[in-house]
C-alpha cells in the first residue's frame, strides 16, 4: 500500500503542530480579479526558518528513537532543507551534520551556522555530497534525512495543506510547486483525507519539468539541465513520493521563466510579502491556465521566502 | 483646545473601520532578540492601496456633506496620499482631482490612474502644485484635502494605533515615522485616550529632521535639503499637527541613511514582508537606542509597502 494511512497523517499533525507556526492565510481582491478565481495563500514564507521544510524536518526528527536522537541527523543540501534540519535539531537539542557543496551561497551557509548546524563542505557534485554524508553517517551513527523522498518528511510537509483545509473546508483545488516532490505528495495526502472534493495540482518550470515528464512516462525521469530561476525546484522525484503523486495529483502545469518572474513580482507588489521564485510557480500556473480555474476556490501553498535580496530577478 | 476630543476619536474609529482592513500585527522572535524589546508590528503595508494613508483619506471624505461629495476632492501629492484619495474617492463614488508633479514616478502615476483619479500635471515645485490645486478647487468646487495637516486626516491615521492598543492593551510605547506629522499626531491622540501608560515616540531621518528641530525650537522648522531614502518623510509639520505632537509625543529619535537601509533589509529578510523605507525608520530608531527600550513592549506602525522594486536601496 503506497498511500500513508489517515491515522498516520493525523498523528503527524498532532506531532508537528506544537513545533511550527500555524501560518496565516492571505487573500487579495486584485489577485482574485486577475485570476478569475478565489485564491487563498497559505504563507509558509512566514514559517520558522522561512519555508515549509521546517514541517518535514521536525516530523522526521520527532520520530527518531532516543538513541537515534543522541547520535544526531545528517543531510546534504544547499538550500532550505539544510536550514530546516539545523533549526529543528537545535530546537530538539539534537546534533545536526550538514553537508553543503563548496558553491553554496554564503548567505545560506551563514544561516545554517546561525542555527547551529555543523557544516562539512563537499565538492559541488551530487556524488561528492552523498559520499560526505555517508561518511558522516558511518562515523557518527547519525540518521540520514532526505529532503523530499522520506515518508515522515512527506507527511510533515502535508500539514500545511491540512491547516489550509481546516480553515477553508470547501477548497476545490490546492496548488503547490513541485521540485523533489515532498510538498506535493504530502499535500496530496492531506487533500485525499481531508478535502471535500479537493483536487491537487502543481506548477513546474519548463526548464526543470522532470515531474511532468515522469507522470507522462509512468516512471521517474531526470532533467539534463535545470536553468530555472526557481532554485528550489531543480531536484527530481523519488521512489517514495512518485507513487503518491501518480495516484493523487491530477495535473502538473508547466510555466516559463518569464511567467515565474512576473508572478513573483505580482505577489511582492500586491500582497507585500517576500516569496521565493519557487513559490511563484503555482501562481504562474494558475494565471497561465486561468480559463480552467474560473470561479474556483484555490489554496496556494506559498512554499518559502528565502531569497537573496542582492540578487533579485527584477 | 488643541487636542481632539475622545468622542471625536471614537466617532472616527466607527466611521473609518468599515472602509479599511483591520491589518494584522506580526511579531518576530529574532527581532525581539536583536532589539532586546518586545516588538508588535502593525502592518499597514497590508492596508488598502498599501499604506495607512487610506485611513485619513476615507475619514476626511466621509465627513463631507452630500453637496461637497458631489463636487469632489482635490489634492496634490506625488506619493501614497494621491493613491489613498483616488481609491477612497472611487469607493465612495466621489470625483478625485489629483495634481502630480511632472517628475512623479510613472509607477505612482499609473497607480493613481488605476484607482480612477483625474490627474493634472504641474511643474515640480510646491508652488506650482499648490497653484494647480487651487485652480481646480475654484473651477470645480472640489474640497482640498491636505495629506497630513487636516484634523480629520490626523484622526483617521490614528485608527491604526487604536487597533494596536485594542489587541495589546499594555504597550509601553508606540513608535511611528514622522514626515508631515499626520500619522504621528493621530497615533499620539489614540495613545492619549486608549493607552494605559503608553508613550509615543517617532523615528526621523537626520537628513530631514525638521520635526526634531521643530520640537527643539518650539516652532515649525523646515528642511533645506531632504536627501533621504525615506521618500515619505521629506515633508514638514503643519499648524494642526504640530501642537498635538508638542503636547503628546515624548521623543523623536534621528537615524542615518545606513541605519534606515539596514533596518529595512532586516524586516524584509526576517519578517518576509515588503515595507517602504519610511517604515524602517522607527525600527532603526529602536535599534539605535536599544539601551532605552530593554524589555519594553513596543508597537511599531509599519506605515506602508509601496516601493519601486526596480530601484531598491540594496
Amino acid at each position: 500500500m503506497k498511500i500513508p494511512s489517515k491515522i498516520d497523517f493525523i498523528n503527524t499533525v498532532a506531532r508537528v503542530s506544537p513545533h511550527v507556526h500555524q501560518t496565516p492565510i492571505l487573500t487579495s481582491r486584485l489577485l482574485n480579479e486577475i485570476s478569475g478565481a478565489q485564491l487563498y495563500f497559505k504563507c509558509e514564507n512566514f514559517q520558522k526558518m522561512g519555508a515549509f521544510k521546517m514541517r518535514g524536518a521536525i516530523n522526521a526528527m520527532l520520530k527518531l528513537s532516543e538513541a537515534q536522537k543522541r547520535a544526531g541527523v545528517v543531510t546534504h543540501s544547499s538550500g532550505n532543507f539544510a536550514q530546516a534540519v539545523s533549526l529543528a535539531a537545535k530546537n530538539l537539542n539534537i546534533p545536526a551534520y550538514i553537508v553543503m557543496p563548496s558553491n553554496a551561497p554564503q548567505v545560506k551557509v551563514k544561516a545554517v551556522k546561525g542555527y547551529g548546524g555543523q557544516i562539512t563542505t563537499s565538492n559541488p557534485t551530487i556524488q561528492s555530497r552523498e559520499e560526505e554524508a555517508l561518511k558522516i553517517e558511518k562515523e557518527t551513527g547519525a540518521t540520514f534525512l532526505h529532503p523530499s523522498n522520506n515518508i515522515d518528511v512527506i507527511l510533515g510537509q502535508g500539514t500545511a495543506a491540512f491547516e489550509l483545509l481546516e480553515k477553508h473546508t470547501d477548497l476545490d483545488i490546492i496548488a503547490t510547486p513541485v521540485g523533489g516532490g515532498g510538498l506535493l505528495a504530502g499535500t496530496a495526502v492531506a487533500a485525499h483525507y481531508f478535502g471535500n472534493t479537493c483536487t491537487v495540482i502543481a506548477g513546474e518550470p519548463f526548464e526543470a519539468d522532470d515531474a511532468f515528464q515522469s507522470l507522462q512516462a509512468g516512471s521517474i525521469q531526470y532533467n539534463d539541465t535545470v536553468n530555472t530561476v526557481a532554485d528550489g525546484l531543480r531536484t527530481h522525484l523519488g521512489n517514495h513520493n512518485f507513487p503518491i503523486i501518480q495516484e493523487l495529483v491530477s495535473q502538473i502545469i508547466r510555466v516559463d521563466e518569464e511567467e515565474i518572474i512576473t508572478a513573483m513580482r505580482l505577489i511582492w507588489e500586491r500582497l507585500k510579502i517576500i516569496i521565493e521564485p519557487s513559490s511563484a510557480v503555482p501562481v504562474a500556473a494558475i494565471l497561465r491556465e486561468k480559463h480552467q480555474f474560473k470561479g474556483k476556490k484555490i489554496g496556494v501553498i506559498i512554499s518559502g521566502g528565502n531569497v537573496d535580496l542582492s540578487n533579485l530577478p527584477f
